[in-house]
């Protein structure tokens, strides 16, 4: 229920104020980092997207150097494990109008996830929960996310992933992942300028198939898309790639590009081997 | 910056853990509650959406006795004050997957806003911000709020509150109030099913409205309907009925229908007299 250790404004703590924007509108970042061997992975992507993020809520420019020296400290010693950072907008009293562009910065470490990725892939369903299409806050990670958590309150016991279609049907993403399809030889991934959060693990992903000379389209995608693509699989900062087993129409195989650029992003030590 | 008083889960405290929901997710509701000469008002009415928000995301059913009886408590001496009452699932490690229905009780006690309502009406600004279309969230009171965070951060000193359309380009309330129209004697109400807070000021006033004969429509509301309307009037339940003195592109009049209206409900006691 607690995480094993917590930085808040880089003192150990686990509680904020009643006042914390976080709690009262959802108004801050996040990101979630796999950390293996003290290494903090893809950890200067997690900053850049954070930048962003901040860029666009009207939050103070990060400071890189202070959240890197908070991280590190965290991650010492550890073998495998998660570090969930969080920027807060400072607390102001009572109503909705930000008095400050300055941050609470909350690092808390936690335990790497028990259900680990099956080699085999995993068993995904569509989620009935829509994600709405808000261009000012699509791609950047921040804190309001009742549309993932009623997306995963979804999941049976035997769905690892639910995929997320937007209001118009568009598929977006998992509840916790991106998704992309292989398609002869090429991927294809969905476009998040308007709903969706762009993945770390995404980005990296896009990166290695470009050296390995693998075709990636960004494009809108369709359920019917999805259904009669070669394979499938999900990315995230923790899971790295994983490959989807089925869906309910349908089953795939174990796909050869998925393989081919999870090898690659853990061969550079990008994901974590659990 | 911190709440005069606070009761978290019936108990003196002001600090919640760094994996309450709230804070990790916006995984709860609220309720801001005005108080006047120790009686929580239109409490009954509160209660009552905070039961369709627990619904509609998944929460146990909430318990009416033990949240009057700890509102009760709070607003025992109290001349002017707001409660603000928080529902948080229940915290339940790392992840979005809720893993419990049940709620953590958050009361805190602010002060009344020092801004009050001017008796000469509100001046009132479009925002850029857009709220998006999610009918699943639209009408309840979750604890998602960057939208009406952003639409704040835009307001200058000059103006009290912003109007908010949705992506559609639909008028759909202020950042903090819901809005009315009046023409030719009649009043007309954004429609709430894709976006906004089915407000309980909003709806006392359609009662309000039914019983002193005035009719009341629900409907889509476009920017040019309102820039023709007769008078506006915004609702909220700690600024009670509050006439629009101008948006940018005119000025309107005090409205007849705004004052009958905020005369009645504050006859009945349902709106405070600050």
């Amino acid at each position: 229920m607690s995480p094993m250790c917590c930085l808040i404004n880089g003192r150990p703590d686990e509680r904020v104020g009643v006042a914390n924007r976080g709690l009262q509108y959802g108004d801050g970042l996040f990101e979630t980092i796999a950390i293996q061997d003290g290494r903090l992975l893809l950890w200067s992507q997690h900053l850049d997207r954070l930048a962003i993020g901040a860029s666009r809520l009207g939050l103070a420019a990060i400071n890189r150097a202070l959240l890197t020296a908070e991280a590190t400290e965290l991650a010492v010693g550890i073998q495998l494990g998660i570090l969930k950072l969080m920027l807060v907008r400072e607390a102001s009293g009572r109503g909705y109008r930000p008095s400050s562009q300055e941050v609470d910065r909350i690092l808390a470490l936690w335990p790497w996830p028990a259900r680990g990725v099956s080699a085999e892939g995993v068993d995904v369903m569509w989620c009935r929960t829509r994600l709405a299409r808000q261009p000012q806050l699509a791609g950047i990670k921040h804190l309001n996310r009742l549309e993932q958590v009623l997306g995963q309150q979804e999941l049976g016991s035997g769905h690892g992933e639910g995929l997320m279609q937007d209001t118009d049907g568009w598929v977006i993403a998992g509840t916790m992942s991106n998704v992309f399809l292989g398609e002869r030889g090429a991927l294809i991934t969905p476009s998040l300028d308007y709903a969706g959060v762009a993945g770390v693990m995404r980005a990296r992903v896009m990166d290695c198939a470009a050296d390995l000379g693998i075709r990636v389209t960004i494009d809108g995608i369709t359920r019917a898309h999805v259904l009669r693509a070669d394979e499938i699989f999900l990315t995230n900062s923790v899971l790295g790639v994983c490959a989807v087993r089925s869906l309910p129409e349908r089953e795939y195989g174990r796909g050869p590009i998925a393989q081919r650029i999870h090898e690659a992003i853990r061969a550079c030590g990008d994901a974590a081997v659990s």
